[in-house]
């Protein structure tokens, strides 16, 4: 199985209302509910691909009871920690009138220097059953920002590829540790590696230790820095929709790819193809298989 | 004791943020939550009065369990009864820099006819240990209109003097079920009666069966329409605040003053100076008690 991490959980809340009445008390006219963080997200799309997956992170509190309640009715294979302290809930107020959202994302518990040595021992449990590892989204308050680095190195020392997507000292620390791939955006290279200019940040992680960079540049689709040459895959038209979720689907598409140890091109057509399906999608981390395979004809892959 | 009914139980979340970012994501400085709802908060008022109180209402889901827990640590006598669905949230965002608040309600469960028949008899089983009944908060859906006139009519052959803080369709049926004390807003008494006239609206819902009328008309205190006569009363300067919660403390007030049999400028004294005290507080449901027993003092009624 591939083992995705998430080691600041959500209950991801959406709230659907006629239009917000700023200041003023508002009627919820929808609410929908479900476990969340990018980690969680990568895993149902895995599932969705055929691909065995396990969550595994860190839980708590009654949120955490929540979280978990929902990944088993979504058929998750439920690895994650109990920790102390209440999982963070991050709610969005979606207007159905104009599609306006607006997230609220609560900061997370506090994660004590026990807790993250339980969990490294729990992790290198885990290491055991799995092909590959995601390490996915924002350190909770509490974690070092070598965090991902020691899961990236502890799965490396058995072989196994790891595929990062985070931004700031956490990613930077992690690329040093050698990667498979990383996964920021463009904001989020920026803001790790202080560089504007993608192919230069994504050359600056590559120098650090990461095996290949892989930059989403919206819209734009993909670039690639890689060993083995430099890409970028994009659509010919970019897909209205929700754009939370792509990312998540492009970092599935981007472990698959290294576990089967894909061509880098025909990677990049995966995961341009995943995140448009998952755009296309209403809800983050899922995606329209049938979409995905009509798309991977479409996606335009140029070297250099 | 004195029993409140919340048949919409809420747990009350406040995301405290810097200031909101519109269409955008928003990190949470501080998270509160507690237990809410109406008659949470009368009860919490009465708690810390002195006067022994009792919850009742309906609960459901994961939801229900944390509001649980929170009646449990704030020492409320928990006798909620737990239906299918799952209890609403209420969501406030409160922005440090300028104050201004943002409620998000959600619904709350759709409650089924046998939970409602299997409610009347649980709540027929309290009245027995119960001095009073105070009926707050809007209703759940799927309960009828009558709801609160049920609840009023099982207390009242029992003896027990009712209030009932709601507005409406629930209020007028109320109403019409001889509470011994209503207590709409000037707002929600004419969405009720249709009058704008506060004196006309407290007259018409006398007319309809409630032995007393009590409008709570903001910064101008309160409108006591009652058939030993009428009265106003209020600060004579208001209390700059959080106004949330003043209702429940003045329901608090007219209730204990019920029980007592308290001459009516005595409770209407004690209504207003709560009010204050609650809007004093930091938190619905809190009342500064030693600013209560000051503020007694500088109450002003007149008569007519």
């Amino acid at each position: 199985m591939i083992l995705t991490v998430t080691l600041n959980a959500a209950l991801d809340i959406t709230y659907h209302v006629a239009s917000v009445k700023w200041n003023d008390t508002n009627r919820v006219r929808r609410v929908r509910q479900r476990a969340g963080g990018k980690g969680v997200n990568v895993a149902r799309i895995l599932t969705r691909l055929g691909r065995p997956a396990a969550v595994t992170g860190l839980l708590g509190g009654d949120t955490g009871a929540t979280i978990r309640r929902d990944l088993a009715a979504a058929g998750l294979d439920d690895r994650f920690l109990t920790i102390d302290g209440e999982s963070r809930r991050s709610v969005a107020i979606v207007s159905d009138v104009d599609g306006d959202a607006t997230i609220f994302n609560e900061p997370g518990p506090r994660v004590r220097a026990d807790d993250w040595a339980r969990f490294a021992q729990h992790y290198a449990g885990l290491l055991g059953d799995a092909a590959a590892v995601v390490a996915s989204g924002s350190l909770p308050p509490g974690l070092p920002d070598d965090a991902y680095a020691r899961l990236t190195r502890s799965a490396r020392a058995r072989g196994l590829p790891v595929a990062v997507d985070s931004e700031g000292p956490a990613l930077a620390a992690a690329a040093a540790a050698g990667p498979a791939v990383v996964k920021p955006n463009a904001a989020e290279l920026q803001r790790t590696t202080g560089l504007a200019d993608p192919l230069a940040g994504a050359a600056a992680l590559r120098d650090a230790g990461a095996e290949a960079v892989v930059v989403s540049l919206g819209a734009d689709g993909l670039l690639a820095v890689t060993g083995e040459g430099t890409w970028r895959a994009r659509l010919p038209q970019p897909l209205a929709g929700n754009p939370i979720g792509a990312g998540d689907a492009a970092v599935a598409a981007l472990i698959v790819g290294a576990v089967d140890e894909t061509p880098w091109p025909l990677r990049l057509e995966s995961a341009v193809a995943l995140s448009a399906a998952a755009v296309a999608a209403p809800v983050a981390g899922e995606v329209d298989v049938e979409r995905y395979r009509e798309l991977l004809d479409v996606v335009e892959v140029t070297a250099g």
